[in-house]
This record gives C-alpha cells, sequence and structure tokens, in this order.
C-alpha cells in the first residue's frame, strides 16, 4: 500500500473498518460497565465525557497514524493534527455519550473522511447491536454480522405522513426551538434519544426527517456522507452545506427538506 | 408435565422461553419491512397498532393455549381469556409501536405471569439486539446469546446525580407533566425514547429512574416483576401497587423513590 493511495476504494475501507474495529475494542469494554468513569466536561450544564471517549478516540488515531500518515485528523477528543494529503479524518469516538452513560445501545462511533469540498465517506458504527452504516466511494450499505444490506432513503412521504426525530427536546436556542416544535406539531410522529443513530435510521428508510441544532463537524460529517450516499438531503436550517456544524436539517427527500425548510428557515439567529 | 404446574420453575421459564420465540418470528420479520403495515388504533392522534403487534400475540396465545390451558390471558391486542388455575399471562407483543414502526430497537415484547396479588414473573425480550431481561420465580437476568448475566440495580444514588427516563416528554395530563417537570429539573439527566427498554436499563443497574403516566396493565406488569426481582422498587405516583397502570415511577433504591414521589405525588387527579 502506498501512502497516497486515496483514491483507493478498497484501501480506504480497510482503514476505517480497522480504526472502528480499534475504536469498538474500547468502547465495549467500558459499556456498561459499573467502573465507567464519567466527568463533566464543562462547569456549566452537564456534558458528560468518559475515559471510554477519549480511548477510543486515541485508539482510532493509532490506526490512522499508522496507515494514513499523510491525512490530516480532527477528533472530538484529541483536538486537530495537520496532515498533507488534503484529506483530513473527522472522527466522535462516542456520539452520545449521554446515551452511553446511560446504557442505551444507541450511540456510535462517528469515523468520517473529507476533502476541500466537504465529507466523501462516512461511518456511523454501533458495536453493540453490532451495525455499521456506511456510505461514500459509491457504497451505501449496512453491515451486520456477514449480512450485508443496501442503505436507502424511502420514498417522499408528505409532511403530515413523516416520522421526524431528533435527540432531545430541548432542541437549540429559544427561537430554534420554536421553529422545530412549529415543525414538529406538523408531522406524523416526533421521537427523541437516539443521537447519530436517527441518522442512521433516515439512510436505512425508517424515517424521513432528523433536526438538530448545535452541532459541531464530528458530530455531523459521518451522518452526511452516510445519507446522502442513501439518496437523502443534508443541509443546515438555510439550505446550505452543514459540514462544519450548527444547525442541521437531514430529509430523506427534496419535498420534505422543502416543507422543512419552511419552518426551519424562520429561526433567527440569537 | 402436568396441567397445574404452576410451581414449577423450570416448566413456567420453558414456556415464557417458548412464548418469546414465538412472539420473534412475526415481530422480526416485519421490523424495518418496507412493507410493514401501520394503521391507526383510535381516531383521536397518533395510536399505531401493526400486524405485527396483532400476529405476535396471537403466536403467543397459541403457545399458551397449548402449554397452560389452564390459565387466564389477558393481551393488548387480543383482550382477555379466562382461565381457572388464579394465574394469569399478561401480554403486551410490542411494547412501544411508535419505536418499532420508526426502526429504532427498544421496543419489546412484554411476557407476565400474575397472580391474585400482583406479577410474580416478567419478561423484557428485545429480539433484535437479541436481549431478554427476566424477573421472578427467584431469578433476575439478563439473556444475551450464550451468556447470562445477573439483573441487579445499581446502588442509591443522589436524585441530584441520578438518571431519569420517560418514553416521551408529554408525559401524561397537564398536572401530571408539571410535576414530571419538577423532577426532571432536580435530576442530572433526563433521556427519552426509551419504551420498556427504560425499565430494562434500570433492572441491570445503568439508570436510576423511569417515569411514565397513562400506562395500562400489560406495559408494566412485566418491568414491575423484573425490577422487583432486580431490587428495585416500583409503585403508582402515590406509593400504592402499580400493576394495574396508571401514573409509574420505578426507582433503584428506596431513598430515590421517596424522593421521586415528593415532586409527582403533588399531581392532583384531574
Amino acid at each position: 500500500m502506498t501512502k497516497n493511495s486515496s483514491t483507493d476504494r478498497a484501501v480506504l475501507l480497510s482503514v476505517v473498518q480497522a480504526a472502528a474495529d480499534a475504536a469498538q475494542r474500547v468502547t465495549l469494554a467500558h459499556f456498561r460497565s459499573p467502573r465507567l468513569n464519567t466527568e463533566n466536561k464543562y462547569t456549566v450544564g452537564f456534558y458528560p465525557v468518559t475515559k471510554a471517549d477519549r480511548d477510543a478516540e486515541a485508539a482510532i488515531r493509532d490506526v490512522l497514524a499508522k496507515l494514513r500518515p499523510d491525512d490530516a485528523v480532527l477528533g472530538e477528543e484529541h483536538g486537530f493534527r495537520e496532515g498533507t494529503s488534503g484529506l483530513t479524518w473527522v472522527l466522535d469516538p462516542i456520539d452520545g455519550t449521554r446515551g452511553y452513560i446511560s446504557g442505551t445501545p444507541t450511540w456510535g462511533t462517528l469515523i468520517s473522511l473529507r476533502d476541500a469540498n466537504g465529507p466523501i465517506f462516512g461511518m456511523i458504527d454501533q458495536p453493540y447491536i453490532g451495525e455499521r452504516f456506511i456510505g461514500g466511494f459509491g457504497l451505501a450499505e449496512l453491515y451486520r454480522g456477514h449480512e450485508t444490506t443496501k442503505l436507502s432513503v424511502r420514498p417522499a412521504a408528505s409532511l403530515q405522513d413523516a416520522i421526524l426525530f431528533s435527540t432531545f427536546p430541548e432542541v437549540g436556542t429559544k427561537s430554534e426551538n420554536d421553529a422545530f416544535r412549529a415543525l414538529s406539531k406538523n408531522v406524523q410522529l416526533t421521537r427523541y434519544g437516539m443521537d447519530c443513530y436517527a441518522y442512521a435510521l433516515l439512510a436505512a428508510g425508517q424515517i424521513d426527517l432528523v433536526v438538530e441544532a448545535g452541532l459541531f463537524a464530528y458530530d455531523i460529517q459521518a451522518p452526511i456522507a452516510v445519507i446522502q450516499a442513501a439518496g437523502g438531503i443534508v443541509t443546515n436550517w438555510q439550505g446550505a452545506p452543514a459540514h462544519d456544524g450548527g444547525r442541521v436539517v437531514a430529509a430523506a427527500s427534496e419535498g420534505l427538506h422543502a416543507a422543512a425548510l419552511e419552518f426551519l428557515s424562520q429561526a433567527p439567529q440569537d
């Protein structure tokens, strides 16, 4: 393998799998452990981070340092490392740490690769259930055990038949929350509590909309790649690219995306 | 096996396992299927029921009719069948149908057995993840693949360190919701979206409180048996038995239970 085989899909896929395997050894060792060590990352509010978050990201970085030394790396826990290839790995070792410390199996390890234009590949890995959702390099697939199934968003539903997800009901600022609630009143069903797993369900054709605010780049780059590969749309609340985070809307179809933006684009920046 | 071997733990356990296996064949065949058939059970609001709900309960009832013909059966979808043994099987074939139709793997099949005094055994089965939580007959266990682990609530946390779950933020009536929110403001973390899986997490020592309102007997009898067997407490919001449904609080310890009741018992009946 040459150092700059960035166009070689098989090589990149094997790197991603190795990185996810390394993370999984850490996350599963601590998941539901009575000794799981939570500390408070911020002093205002409850923003937990665990030893598992930090060690899992370190494990991914070790794999990347060995197999992709020329690529840059940006991770939630250990920051930015520059590269020379023009490619950047964007990592969230445990997306949904609140769910992780609660024992719910709907957190995920997010690994994505971006070039100057945005994400070109993403993986949402849920190792306890044993599901690995990938999108990019011309693929959109769910790996589970020995099974591989195609990921594809479902046919366009009307807004009143749509299922909407967000991580928790306290979405964003006051005006962001108002816009979210206005949208929520016009869909069939709103559910909470899934973190990145909601984006995976959208890519798998199970739900129609995911709306969040206050995200970071590492929260959303992998979901963007997976959903786009499965035929869906992810933007910010104004319809512009969302790969730097902030306010995000993911939709299964152009029609639903436009219908959701009618509510969400009303929210002033405050 | 005699017809009335109701005190024989091994026999009853094998009946429960056979019933759950029968339900699982139906629920997994429809789960995430593009042809999943949802119809609206009530005309006000969105209260979905699927062919999977009805067929899974029918499959359980077939097993019980064969193996336990003298016991009564009460199920969400197919009502009550009288018995002569003094024992009643209480069934919810898919607890969390909203989650089920959204593709989230945190719904469950609830199978419980009660005598005149209340539940004596319960199972929360999540077949997609492959977890079977059981409590009663002197056992409190999680079966997953070939592994069996003991279920045990975790040591008492103070209220401000507690993790609280409820299925959705719109808990109960206006006054019930006010009481829930007052409690929620005093815990470390409140999460939504898990249905019966939240009770399983409490029995497994992962979370501290589950609070809901407007439940039916078939929603709560299995969770009561599992949680009590794991050392936890489940009552209504006044501290009385909750096995007929209504307002429910499940707690990992007596101290947390008392602390939660201080908020919840304030809610007037409206």
